[in-house]
């Protein structure tokens, strides 16, 4: 059934029925969509920008086959004359993006779009589609990393992954954001993360005897086998993994791990850590699973629990706490002219808009600037060029750069932002000449309301801090 | 980058290595697995199946390309021998499932797969990806259906779905339980759902004048349109529809419907029903959309806001307030003997099993009954067989005919499961014999502890109802 998955017609009806509208009134002027979350859920002080390689990917590919072209026919929802204008379309526009594994915050565009109106209107859904899982998840990821930056994290999460693409995109997102690997074989092999991964509860069971499936596992995987040891009793199994070991180092397969699946993890891992050590098995590395995140590793991070590496899974994948952001894509320029939503809680900033980062002394964040683009100011310029003329920049970096260019975005992040509660949120300020655009917006607009409490909810004091990335 | 999505590349690593270690081990008797869920979120009162379909065409093409194999080689960790007997792999076991909208509670199996174990286990990854999901959202969007029974529900989640699979199935497992179409057009066309779509903001913000962009859509879209009135203000908005309606109308151009997408729903829903109805336009319908989910709903029907139809997105299609469920896919037999996992609050019940249904007289359902395979009762047997020897089975009925059972499966609900909050649990009584089973295999365990807390979770008393289906 994937074949589906690549198509323009993956999107919300509207956006074709808004094309045929736009078509009938031979409107295509230049458009500016901004990609942004609206607020901070109250469990995040910061996000984590991903997605932007499968976006390119999906504005790259986008063509309507004649199949496509035949199946929207068949609605009798569009002309004719329409659906002939679809079969050369392509997408010719420019992108600016931060790069991927970029911490940002609320208001702040990660994603520009300036393309003929119907080209930016047409991929409104899968860009947003595509920006909103991945960005969700690799701000997820970056808080377990942050929470855990010294242990092998491993994404586990394939199962109860809201289907196969976020199962491969969790992978990488997850990735990005410093975790070490995945155990979704095809998201390794796609987007070349490591792999791994332990045994299941059946392959114990299947066996009659549990000593046995150790042996078994460990001569099939010599020198690489994590074995999984709760599914009778933990301890039981860490003394026959310590009985075994020797009669198998003779042969020269090595035990390279054990696997913790279920119950207390740090007390288990205690006393599996010594058992193993009495044991002389001191290089054999503990690795923990089972419905784990930011908030169950701090806990056993915090009880010193012996534990080597955690695979992570569903609550990562899914970022169970915050399954969701308030992602929008909203037009902020057509036809050379500012554009700006007034619904109520819902208004936007309008404009083509930049975002300034300034850093102290220590290399640590010190506030943003969110001003129009033509402004100017000291600080790191977050958004950079990713496709001109619907051609990707040649210098938009790979996923180790990316991963590379998250890690130093983490360490740089304020104490504030480090912590799992929410805290002081981290200073943005809007540029004056923005608040102005958007005040003459408002006032032309005569008898609509002025705008609401959303669109002067970013902070109003530039940052204090000095200059330069 | 979709073509990785359809291979059996898409699974954990470890269904791979474990099966090398089947493999070496000259391990492949016939292996039963049940998938299940484990206990109900307490935002749950039931669950729906659903995914059946997805699983069996997954089965059905499950084939390894050269270019999988040799991606496998690579990778270093499997044997030439073993990867040439991955050539020829097929599944060619049988399935036994419930109906796709069939209502189903904790520990109840919803799929059974019986196959030589290296299939049986190759496949678990992604079997679970697929049931989990599609399961998950049958079941958020069936609480969405109970209520609001009388309201046009369309799914308009593609946007922050997880993904691009996730959108096409949340729209799939969402007009199973009763939605009545989507707006996602790749998913309507894959599986035959009504489509309906409205209009952006950004339509109307690229426009001078609003009213314009309103005239230039109905136009477009004749007697299909349904208009988005709250960019700038939405009772103004309603105004401009009420002026526009009757000059459009002479020349044959009818509005079908408003849209409100913000602000308090049942207010404007109130006002704008007022401002049309006074305008001629009683015909004109009022869809509402914005964070909706079934808590919403419970509140707009409550307060007798006059709303037609409900755009409902993000929060059922990433099911919010339960990201996820605790499934399984447990081994429960293998080589004709019974199997049981026991680790620390995941124990499970062991053997091949079998539901019963029992009705009240009034249709209502009384109550079910967990046992062993063999076992008879009366009432009715909710597993059915779904593919045998790897063919589906041609009684297996169509998404349609799901989406009926899934009707009356709702209407069968006893009132503590109608409710958004939790009530008392539905009766789920489990035989004698499976629980002297698990007694059993606990006993020859021998050193192994007695089966946890949750081994005997399920209700103790056999429903009291009368029997039936």
């Amino acid at each position: 059934m994937n074949e589906w998955l690549d198509s323009p017609l993956l999107t919300d009806l509207y956006e074709l029925t808004m094309l045929q509208a736009y078509f009938d009134g031979g409107m295509n002027e230049t458009a500016t969509f901004e990609f942004f979350v609206r607020a901070l859920p109250t469990e995040r002080n910061f996000l984590m920008a991903a997605g932007l390689e499968q976006v390119m990917e999906y504005l790259e590919r986008l063509r309507f086959t004649s199949d496509d072209l035949f199946a929207l026919e068949e609605t009798g929802r569009f002309s004719a004359s329409f659906l002939r204008s679809l079969a050369d379309f392509r997408f010719t526009g420019d992108i600016d993006a931060m790069r991927e594994g970029t911490v940002f915050f609320a208001d702040e565009p990660i994603l520009r779009v300036t393309a003929p109106m119907r080209e930016a209107q047409l991929v409104e859904s899968r860009v947003m589609n595509l920006l909103h899982y991945e960005t969700l998840v690799a701000s997820k990821a970056a808080r377990i990393v942050l929470t855990a930056p010294d242990a092998l994290l491993v994404d586990f999460g394939l199962r109860r992954a809201h289907g196969a693409e976020a199962a491969v995109l969790s992978a990488r997102a997850s990735y990005l954001a410093g975790f070490g690997g995945t155990a979704t074989l095809a998201a390794g092999l796609r987007f070349g993360i490591p792999t791994s991964g332990t045994m299941a509860h059946a392959y114990v069971q299947a066996h009659e005897d549990e000593a046995q499936a150790f042996e078994n596992f460990a001569r099939s995987q010599p020198g690489n086998a994590t074995l999984l040891i709760d599914t009778y009793d933990t301890e039981a199994a860490a003394h026959k993994v310590v009985a075994l070991a020797p009669r198998l180092a003779n042969e020269g397969v090595l035990i390279r791990a054990v696997r913790i699946d279920s119950g207390d993890l740090a007390e288990h891992a205690r006393r599996v850590r010594h058992i193993l050590d009495e044991g002389g098995l001191t290089k054999v590395t503990i690795f923990a699973s089972g419905n784990l995140d930011e908030y169950r590793l701090h806990e056993l991070v915090a009880a010193g629990a012996p534990i080597d590496g955690y695979g992570i899974g569903t609550r990562m994948n899914t970022s169970a706490d915050v399954p969701y952001l308030d992602s929008a894509y909203k037009l902020v320029d057509y036809a050379g002219q500012p554009r700006r939503k007034r619904a109520e809680g819902k208004a936007t900033w309008p404009g083509r808009k930049a975002v300034f980062r300034l850093y102290l002394a220590n290399s640590v964040m010190a506030g943003d600037w969110l001003t129009l683009e033509h402004e100017s100011r000291d600080g790191e310029a977050l958004l950079e060029p990713a496709m001109r003329d619907g051609l990707r920049c040649t210098d938009v970096p790979d996923l180790e750069a990316c991963r590379e260019h998250a890690r130093r975005q983490l360490r740089a992040l304020p104490g504030a932002q480090r912590t799992l509660e929410r805290d002081e949120p981290y200073p943005v300020a809007v540029s004056d000449a923005l608040r102005h655009m958007a005040r003459q917006l408002d006032a032309g607009a005569g008898a609509a309301p002025a705008a609401s409490s959303n669109a002067t909810s970013p902070a109003n004091t530039p940052p204090s801090a000095s200059s330069g990335s």
